[in-house]
């Protein structure tokens, strides 16, 4: 699928409808673009306006600089003389190969002229050898190249594993300012939103970010997809390469008749869907939160080899909450650890420690230092009966949380049992504002309660067992 | 059960152990106490160094002012002394009423010194006319009378409504850093962490709360409690007065297992709890981010009447997103409308707006501006088939959120259809933390995510629900 590459590479990208109104999209857009590191950016606007410092031009032929791609912020009712720019350009340089349609007002209002611009577009795009990304979409980021159409608040500049492909700009939006926000902010790749999918849709994008190197796990928001069986190969051959984790929403009759007046999506019965993601092999998250803490934790962390967790709790409270979360609601369960393993776990910790009562969990008790957290952490990652741990700390003024930072930051420099994940979670607020933020800039991922860090855990073991199998089937076929 | 109100409002409070040492429990008990507005706070330290510019006493004796309450963060190997002090003290004054114990090594060891050092102090205290609250506890908080007695790294300074109850001094601490970090903080009332309940225990604390007026809603924290019968008519009692919001842990019979590890608790079967809970009318959270929007919904918004909710979002996915968690998860129903309602919404918003399409939510599209933000919501709230709304927004900088946030308090304060409650919520990160601030300071609740949203609504419909039942058997009978 190297056909879309341009579409988040591209050699030079004009903005029509660029703008020096801050209160526009067509100047978000610019802004965006720069903030990216687009070097490429050239704004176009029939009144000549300069924005953000940077010259406009009349007119898409008037940039002598090549154009790869097309954003276009032009109300839908231009439509026709965006039409007729493109053509011209095409005529003159025929550098274009991708248009992305920021503007609503096509198809997705159902109403007669916006089906026919719709139409319209599409076929002089088609007759012009350009690939269509919307309409009524706010367009891609990729933080490799450096581009950014959306004019989105704001959007997460930290190169990381995460592609995003979203049916709703909102959500995506959604998504994008508060990965930002986090500091650090979360790793991205890729976001792209499709909008009407005229043109290019879903399983194209999927599809492309299966090959695309700098992608590791890719999320998906999900309204509905006409052609099931294309998405569902898509999802498959995409799962065996790399995670995917799907939000789909229209999960009750009412929603998934919002889902079909939104987007027109056709949401089908919901366990239909729920089965095909099951099968092949793409987790599915109940809630936003979870959709973006699984899409962290494939990203950051190593795959579990199994589902045997240990859960170290410096009080007895969150353990207690965390134990309940972990079997209720999730495929793990409590790891047994062998007597040797319980012994170390004894000398190494204060003396009131409650170790193994029950099995796979140790309250290491208020009285535990910071490196009385990170000894246990060791003893318990060398047990072979351990797939994975969660280490949850309420840090106090004499313990705080930057040395429990600093105490695990050592250990994961020295750890001498690599490829098991941990998930740290410090409570809570701005006392362990620092500690977070020290072990999040050194490679440890954090989460804000115990139940999500299980809740990721719980898919990333799901996804090692589905991969697994898969491997049993071929080995014996 | 005035009885108690000399533990939350002491005349005199002495903190035994008090330490100039910033690492040490004995600090931060006098640095809170501070901080909360405590004016007769006398530290206690036979080494006699002055503590944050406070003159340490030798002893109790030695204090001339009243001293109604005795903190005491001395280890307890010292229980002896301790008990000694408070006997000389009661001899020559008799004023010391309640005796806090912050220290751990006591029951909660369940080693034979504990045990014995737990009976003797209690048998002491008894003889000695002194209530004891704890051992192995964090205390109280009382934002009235300006004490905080707990070495919480922060606690809420903010007077409201929600007063916390709590079997764990870690979950209690999570809770308080998490509101005192909001912007503005939680409003928060009482915190109690009630330890091994050696004397003072939770029915009596519940019955306490009952009485307060400062305290609206009432949280608590429950592992498990030896008389049920006894904490289930002290719920009732409570919850026909006011709501009551409890997370009892130990769901699963590894969770039961650790709960009675950490405090003795035999967390019993679940399903019975789960059945006297809601007998009695408590509602029951299951996630501690449940538990703090619930309380702060039942603190800060008006009860619904009924369960008919209007969903107004300016984007469809978050719309499509919350009708299914609305639909699968809540005893909520979407609202259905009259005609003209549907007609003024109509002619109050942008032309594609997807109006009752399906019943019960209005997409108002990204082209609505703020004043149509506040106008759908007015339209709606005057129809008298909905008992509350749901506003969900994902501002972009041409409709920034603080300019939503202006016509949704102008609303509020002009608003002809009082006493329904709205929840906003404003998506997400940066962009929106001024509008977030502006609309929380003007009394206007919102939440990070619309499924949390919801859920709160839920807890409140369904206590509305139960209250109402009461009355019915009432006027029948």
């Amino acid at each position: 699928m190297a056909e879309l590459r341009g579409l988040f590479d591209p050699a030079g990208c004009a903005v029509m409808g660029a703008s020096a109104d801050p209160a526009k999209a067509g100047y978000q857009i610019v802004a965006n673009m720069l903030q990216a590191g687009c070097e490429q950016v050239y704004p176009v606007n029939p009144r000549g306006q300069e924005v953000l410092g940077l010259k406009t031009q009349n007119s898409l032929s008037q940039i002598d600089d090549p154009v790869q791609m097309v954003v276009s912020a032009v109300p839908a009712h231009y439509t026709q003389a965006l039409i007729d720019d493109l053509r011209m350009r095409q005529r003159h340089r025929g550098d274009v190969r991708f248009l992305v349609v920021v503007a609503a007002g096509y198809a997705e209002t159902r109403e007669e002229d916006g089906l026919q611009r719709q139409q319209a577009l599409l076929q002089a795009c088609s007759s012009l050898d350009i690939r269509v990304l919307g309409p009524n979409c706010v367009g891609v980021v990729d933080n490799r190249s450096g581009i950014d159409t959306t004019f989105i608040s704001e959007v997460s500049r930290q190169e990381g594993g995460i592609s995003f492909v979203s049916q709703s700009g909102a959500m995506g939006a959604w998504l994008m300012q508060d990965w930002a926000s986090r500091r650090p902010p979360v790793g991205l790749s890729k976001f792209t939103s499709v909008g009407n999918m005229a043109d290019i849709d879903l399983v194209e994008i999927l599809d492309h970010l299966r090959e695309d190197d700098s992608t590791s796990v890719v999320g998906m928001y999900l309204e509905g997809y006409p052609q099931g069986r294309s998405l569902a190969e898509s999802l498959h051959r995409l799962a065996r390469r790399k995670p995917v984790v799907v939000l789909k929403v229209g999960r009750t009759d009412r929603g998934a008749r919002a889902a079909q007046s939104h987007t027109g999506s056709m949401a089908g019965q919901d366990r239909i869907y729920d089965g095909m993601l099951k099968q092949v092999g793409a987790r599915r998250a109940s809630s936003v939160e979870e959709l973006s803490d699984t899409l962290q934790a494939f990203d950051r962390l190593q795959l579990p080899e199994g589902n045997r967790v240990f859960l170290i709790t410096q009080a007895g409270g969150p353990g207690i909450y965390c134990t309940d979360e972990l079997e209720k609601n999730t495929s793990l369960c409590l790891a047994e650890v062998r007597e040797r393993t319980k012994d170390k776990l004894q000398r190494a910790l204060p003396p009131f420690a409650s170790i193994c009562n029950p099995e796979g969990h140790a309250d290491i008790t208020a009285a535990a230092s910071a490196a009385q957290h990170a000894r246990a952490l060791r003893v318990v990652l060398e047990d072979e009966g351990v797939d994975a741990a969660v280490l949850i700390t309420v840090p106090v003024l004499f313990m705080p949380a930057r040395e429990v930072a600093r105490e695990l930051i050592q250990l994961t420099e020295s750890c001498t049992a690599p490829g098991k994940p941990v998930l740290a979670v410090l409570l809570s607020g701005k006392p362990v504002q620092q500690g977070i933020r020290m072990l999040e800039t050194n490679g440890i991922l954090t989460f804000p309660t115990p139940d999500r860090a299980v809740r990721a855990l719980h898919h990333m073991a799901e996804y090692r067992k589905w991969l697994r199998k898969g491997e049993d089937q071929h080995a014996g076929g």
